[in-house]
């Protein structure tokens, strides 16, 4: 057998056993009773190692080595590239170190549920100060072995090709409007007349109108499901997509906009290219694109107006025993573009969740390049809040610089995602709109065009192109962020 | 690290795999969606393959060589022995024949599917014959290995510890009696006047209903989960039982008595000893016990007037659109003691079940030891329900020989199980009558001494015992079938 061959068996069978570990994942979310968690995560755990030592095993170098001299195609080609990216991300890493950064992050994380609550800076900062030092130590190898910055080897986990240097450019221009930008339109809001969602939104009800708002968006549901869970994601395999959202009975604007967020998702890995299923080469691009999906359902498709007087037909037909007014396709609209300056990113909106982003940006850049100490953390947050959003955090531990999980467990470098991916819909949107007529398309109901775009820009090329490779050949550009502005200045102003 | 500690720690990691293989397998039945089959398939046989590397790795015969020279204490012992069995199990059958087999009752189970429905006994028969072939290799092997006959070794897999000769002595003195007990209890029932449901009863409210009467049964929430699927069982782990049932709208009688019947699997499951958990020697007994334990709680608690009056209340309340007639528990209590002579084993009540077992037994003995040939199953089977049930099969082979899953991809020795369950289902009762006024803790709704009494004397001790010694300990003597005839004779004359 030739060494390509061998190696494309072999990371089909780390498949195999990732496949389990997502559906036992999800399983753990949305199904596991409480007292399952022990043993499951004794199973899980040994999953882990037994996958590992299937990424380090010491024949793999070798078949690379030979991989490399082969003749390939050029699908071939980016098939041996990414096995050797995933290849070389489980095994630059010394065990110790893993095992240590595991340890603290996992120390960490568990204090933090009740330190945040608490308000307990001084008692995280002690669990957090050797999550940090074990994340700068991690940056350093990997930057030793690809040549990148400490933090560009970070970034480089979840955002291949992308360099800080070019996201400081990028976001110092945003940080040149947005502002500006926030505080004119919520000046324009103030005038706006809005009724609230009042009374109870019974979750069955929920339920079946999420369910219809996935048919209309073409969930494949003989390749996926909906369930729930207390945090919202997208998991699962390709063939078999799971998706949750959590429904709250006083409202229904929240997970109904979270399930299009999710279809999103849901539809990037349905809709990844089946030949290459198995292989690294045929999973999502990168967090960013990945996010651009979601992003692209929720903020380009779910809160344009067109879309949304589907939504209110639907609601209309779903909760027939509520104020007809409300679910009013201007009254919708003006609800899910509402803009508010407030502390947290998971509750933010559409325009001020940059603002947030690049704020996480700009501190985790500098510690793990070792420009700023931990401890230097919660001021910069505070004198970042108030000049981009005008909100002081001075005390605020809690509502600031230790709202997010991300940090807990060292996930430094995955923050970009959430605005690249905003950046990229609107350029996807941009393009998509020179030929076709997408607005029409959204007030027709029969969203078809708008898919087939997708998929044949992004969907199925999987990871065979890269991230710029990806973006030139959909929009004949790589990212340019001219697009978010242009989409936000049109939907706000 | 001793040999012994070397074995438990192995087998505590083939266990945290079979974990993933048990959720996994219960997502498959309740939860998957039908795009998701292939890939999951494919996960599914890499983990099987990989569970069977590790019960195979050749350092584990030094290991038990080693560990059988240890000083071990009676618990350890009973360890050691567990894990050996487990071990052999697994070893004993060469690789080549096992894939064969699997091969072979895959593609004859497949088929059946439809031939069974097209009455294809000639087309059914060419594949089976190679099921059946291989199997009597399997028992050739299994029987070398045991020093037991190969319909024995057969049995051993499910039923350590029970001999066909004691079975054929068990199941000929059923014969004489239950044949005329089902025609006397027939001509009785004839006389009585029956309410049966009519109406809608809606899935949700069969739900609810089936999850109030879990509760009574002390089902520990906590650690288990109540789902749907086509085929009802119990799944998962001791941690995180997973139990299944299907609703019929037409009716709710069948539901109901099926989530009683996998609570009992279930709570067998939640009460086996965390102690030994991750340990052969902490799962359940044996096949028949573990029926048992679902027999006891369908057919000695849940049919069972005094239990049903119980039934009767939350039906009323689940059902309050329906004629209450039909709950009262003297009418629900003839309606799940009705006695029917029919083809089908899965259809059987209590009076009839045990015939349907016997000539399963009868022909699959004399098969796997090679008296009669896979063409003479046809014949045997009709003759053996006329003289058990006085129906003929001749020439209806959907509803005969063809009616089973089990038979298609050759796993012999599993029917006698059932009717073992039943019969120390019965020999627990009478037991736990000489200290517990039952009746009246059954007519109180608080069940718990009961299950205390369950839990000290099955659920608690795992497989640290043989069969023989568990039900010796429990009622004073081994397996007894007259407290079985006893149970039956009280119930229906």
């Amino acid at each position: 057998m030739s060494a390509f061959k061998s190696l494309k068996e072999h990371f089909q069978k780390i498949d195999n056993f990732a496949h389990l570990s997502s559906i036992c994942g999800w399983d753990a979310a949305a199904m596991m009773p409480t007292g399952g968690n022990e043993a499951r995560s004794r199973a899980m755990a040994e999953l882990s190692v037994h996958v590992h030592s299937l990424k380090t095993q010491p024949q793999l170098a070798e078949w690379f080595d030979k991989a490399s001299e082969q003749a390939l195609t050029t699908n071939e080609t980016a098939q041996l590239r990414e096995m050797k990216r995933s290849w070389l991300m489980s095994n630059v890493i010394p065990k110790e170190l893993v095992e240590a950064s595991s340890l603290a992050g996992s120390k960490c994380e568990h204090a933090w549920r009740t330190q945040r609550a608490d308000n307990d800076w001084q008692g995280f900062a002690k669990n957090w100060q050797s999550v940090v030092a074990l994340s700068q130590e991690e940056a350093q190898i990997r930057a030793q072995a690809t040549g990148l910055t400490p933090y560009d080897a970070m970034l480089d986990i979840y955002e291949p090709g992308t360099s800080s240097e070019s996201l400081t450019h990028t976001f110092d221009n945003v940080k040149q409007w947005l502002p500006n930008l926030i505080d004119q339109v919520i000046d324009k809001q103030a005038q706006e007349k809005i009724i609230t969602p009042t009374g109870t939104f019974e979750t069955n009800k929920q339920k079946a109108l999420g369910l219809e708002v996935m048919k209309l968006l073409q969930f494949d549901f003989s390749h996926g499901r909906l369930d729930e869970s207390v945090h919202p994601f997208c998991g699962g395999v390709p063939t078999d997509v799971r998706i949750t959202t959590r429904y709250d009975e006083n409202e229904f604007m929240q997970s109904l906009m979270g399930i299009v967020h999710e279809t999103g998702h849901a539809r990037y890995e349905q809709g990844l290219p089946t030949s290459l299923a198995g292989n690294p080469s045929g999973s999502a691009r990168s967090m960013g694109i990945h996010e651009s999906q979601s992003l692209f359902f929720e903020m380009q498709m779910g809160r344009n107006a067109s879309f949304i007087q589907h939504l209110s037909q639907l609601a209309i037909k779903h909760f027939p025993e509520h104020n007809v007014k409300l679910f009013e396709t201007a009254n919708l609209n003006q609800l899910y573009t509402r803009v508010k300056k407030d502390f947290i990113r998971v509750d933010a909106d559409e325009l001020t969740y940059p603002a947030h982003v690049i704020l996480r940006f700009e501190i985790e850049r500098d510690l793990i390049n070792g420009k700023i100490s931990y401890q230097d953390v919660p001021e910069l947050w505070d004198s970042k809040m108030q000049s981009y959003l005008g909100l002081s955090t001075a005390g605020n531990f809690k509502n600031g610089c230790m709202q997010d999980i991300h940090w807990t467990d060292g996930s430094f470098g995955y923050f970009p995602s959430y605005t690249l991916g905003a950046m990229y819909a609107a350029q996807f949107m941009a393009a998509m709109n020179k030929t076709i007529d997408v607005d029409a398309v959204l007030r027709s109901g029969e969203l078809t065009p708008i898919f087939d775009w997708l998929s044949n820009n992004i969907w199925s090329k999987g990871s065979l192109l890269s991230t710029d490779e990806l973006v030139k050949q959909a929009t004949g550009e790589t990212l340019n962020a001219d697009h978010f502005k242009q989409h936000l200045m049109n939907r706000y102003l």
